[in-house]
């Protein structure tokens, strides 16, 4: 499928590649909702069958799309809006508001600028969980008695290692009862950078993320619930090649591995793990009541 | 000009853009020289005359182009021929060989990573101009009598400055007799990024570099002489479509401010940076029957 | 004097360290104030006259020190209120509310953790002067029409320079109206550490800071007021030992060189660093009224 | 026991501590071997029993400790020969030479300065698992066909983990023959800081390590044998005073959780690292004829 051609990691440029953005696809559903007050538009798109599955090149599983065009502008106030209307997301995808034990992981390169947004996430979170084990539940501050543990494990080229087999083993050996991973995604369009929060009950497929070597991090393969939460930083050099021409006929092969990112990028993947982080921080909040 | 049309720091490449590279452009005189044994292509492009400047769009002097395909491969004893290479022609440029005092200023933004090669290269500088005023020339090793000193400006993003303001009040308070620059530049091609080293004894001119930023650094403007040491680590994101298209008509504006960069650019700039420092630090020493 | 025989930077310690603190020094003036609902100290040490200065080992000037007890601790809405405080005191030195055009300097080792208070702190500020100059006071945020700017110079073993040479070389291109510097300090006590802000319009004198490499920053060698804000990170290891013997007869010479500091360093320079940043960048900004 | 009262990583350190250093100690053997020419001294302290290992508060195994005074010193020439003699002992605790798996793993916390050891030894290693089983062995270098994986697990504070944990799930996963641990440690007097490194292949016990939170790395503990890799870089604070006092009673207990390092101590990190991943890289090489 012409539409398929170019990478995105965006289950919404997926649906948007169809010819006529709204041409049903059988089985996928798609939802939209805008905040005008506070700009932020809201596209969940449901793959509901294998049908649509297939056609989406993307499992079965929800697809939440957060837009906001300031999100990487700096203005603290605005910002708390975006972290709490996503810590909202997360907890629907978490599902019913109690204590439990989350491992959060960081991925992606800490040494390339736009990959490192998983590992500065990681960084700027609430760790509780070695609290909790030596000083119990009651040390803890208000509403904070879920369990948090957080990984970086860094990047196969630096490991050695896939890094879902990292994943994995601090799965197995830690126990945690949800997965959350944080990965600098590849768009398919300039115009989503930096700007667009994809969230997914799905987990990870092979072969997505900035360095483009991610293995399969999902509850099939770790038992676990699996949210994925992604911000695309770079477009692959091929997609704005095609965009150009119109086809692939010519594609360059020296583009392999290349990708295209703004020169600012250093000042965006603070200000958005600050974000993910304030939003994770309070997503993990439990209140008294529920 | 056409050729014009998208922006290099590579004079080389400037030239090569004229249709027909063996074209003769008035007052501008290349040669070519290749050492089989390392695989080492060394181009020296002299623009004599103004009118040359006018064409080639750059400053009149001389323009050394040093290519090796495997500069970004880790091998250590490869390297070491390289970074000796590098020095000798670093000392060809410097001239007459004695003691002097030179100021290296690592140009770009450290939190970018394809622009960090200036900062990273002058972390590895042997920096002596302390020693050698508190503890006489006498103490430092064989050959290490130059008083060496380092800077890193940081960006106009960080700063709020031009980089030349910060140069050139460091020059004036500090009075070296001579500035170093290194910068990573942007290629017109991919094929030249990481593999190309760029000396000129024409220092800094404004908007080159990753980040664009960069006022001018030139003798006429410090007093001193300037040698800036570049290497391609991006390429501007315009030019990859202008390549594809073969015109500009529908050069998206999107792409402004974006750059074009391979996956693996932190163990590239971390090997070239290396590259650099032994190089500069090679060239430095001084003979004792110098 | 017995008292001065191990350094501090904290001129609150050199007034403690007279037998019986409430002793009058000639010269010495010293008020405290304290806010019980917030649990932060404010003391003013007022050196008045040159022979307090002699007394003192300090020149003449005001000395605020404020004390908060959890400023090291992660807690965003206590933080807010150090701030406010702290951003208080800074406008009180600065004097009257104006638009001005301010230098900020991290002083410190970057890669030094207890050292890089500094430098972390001017990555966090708002910098405009580039933005003012460049768009005009019209396009900045509410009260954002000072033009600020930050260096981080670096310090001598990576630069061979005095840090007072790039400070003054700087301001002396660019010439700001304030240069405002902060830095990592050597407390006398391990009490002291993390957990008190010390800020005076006297600068920075030789010889203070972590590293113990900095040159004089003064109103009088640069030609502009100087306001310096330091927090104590470190204790040098000859005061631990001291107030173990409670004398310096065996002070074993291997300890010169060596400092103190906690292990939790790390976290608490992080803390630090965005306290210092969001207090400076509310004391910049100008309310409409003034 | 008096000797054990302040802790020390360093077996040479717990020998030494026995009244007398020549006194036998029941079942631990002491060997010594200094090489004049590099200036390099071998002590070689074997725990043979039971009670040998009660004595000295260390389990059963080979210490061996090489230490050269100017390990930290800059000297390109210098250190290559230190690197080559501590790849020959890693070697011989590796035992015989053949193609394996290894894991290293880099403890430690990045961001404090004297605890980054490990994580940047491993990130100058040469890292061949993920090429040899992508491309087989014949793509690799010369005697490169060993599989080396890396890892740098962070530290408590920043995982809510314990280091075992992490690595124990990682080697379930991956299932290396050998594991290597690199680690900064505490020594007991500063005279050891950066001119020692200890060599064992006993692990890591619980409580070792600068941060003072890595759980037990041992054979028993992973099922594949350990080899711990370790250089002082602190030293408790405790220590220092106790040292001057001679005895513990007033032994303050706000210095708990305080340690002691140079000023330079970032220069130091970063050759030590180099001169261990140098180390490491020629170790892994297996020769044809072996």
């Amino acid at each position: 499928m012409e539409h398929m051609r170019v990478r995105t990691d965006l289950a919404l440029e997926v649906r948007e590649s169809f010819a006529g953005s709204d041409t049903e696809v059988h089985g996928v559903v798609v939802e939209e909702d805008y905040d005008e007050e506070r700009d932020i538009r809201l596209t969940r798109v449901r793959i509901e069958s294998e049908r649509g599955a297939r056609e989406m090149g993307k499992p079965m599983g929800s697809y939440l799309t957060l837009e906001a065009p300031a999100m990487a502008v700096p203005d603290e106030d605005y910002h708390r809006e975006i972290s709490e209307a996503l810590a909202f997301y997360i907890k629907e995808l978490m599902g019913e508001e109690r204590e439990r034990s989350i491992l959060v992981a960081g991925l992606g390169n800490r040494d390339v600028t736009p990959d490192a947004l998983g590992p500065k996430t990681v960084s700027n979170l609430l760790i509780t969980r070695h609290l909790i084990r030596e000083y119990g539940k009651s040390a803890m501050g208000e509403g904070r008695s879920s369990e948090i543990s957080g990984i970086v494990p860094g990047v196969m080229a630096q490991t050695g290692m896939e890094t879902s087999e990292i994943i994995k083993g601090v799965v197995e050996q830690t126990r945690p009862e949800l997965l959350i991973v944080i990965d600098a995604l590849a768009a398919r369009s300039t115009k989503r950078l930096s700007r667009t929060i994809q969230l997914t009950d799905t987990g990870i497929q092979p072969g997505s993320g900035v360095g483009n070597h991610r293995g399969s991090l999902t509850k099939e393969n770790l038992g676990i619930p699996v949210i994925a939460i992604g911000v695309p930083t770079v477009v692959e050099a091929a997609a704005i090649v095609y965009d150009a021409q119109g086809n692939c006929e010519q594609m360059p092969p020296h583009l392999n591995g290349m990708f295209v990112t703004p020169k600012n990028i250093d000042e965006t993947i603070k200000q958005l793990s600050f974000t993910l982080s304030e939003a994770l921080n309070i997503a993990f909040q439990v209140r008294k009541e529920a």
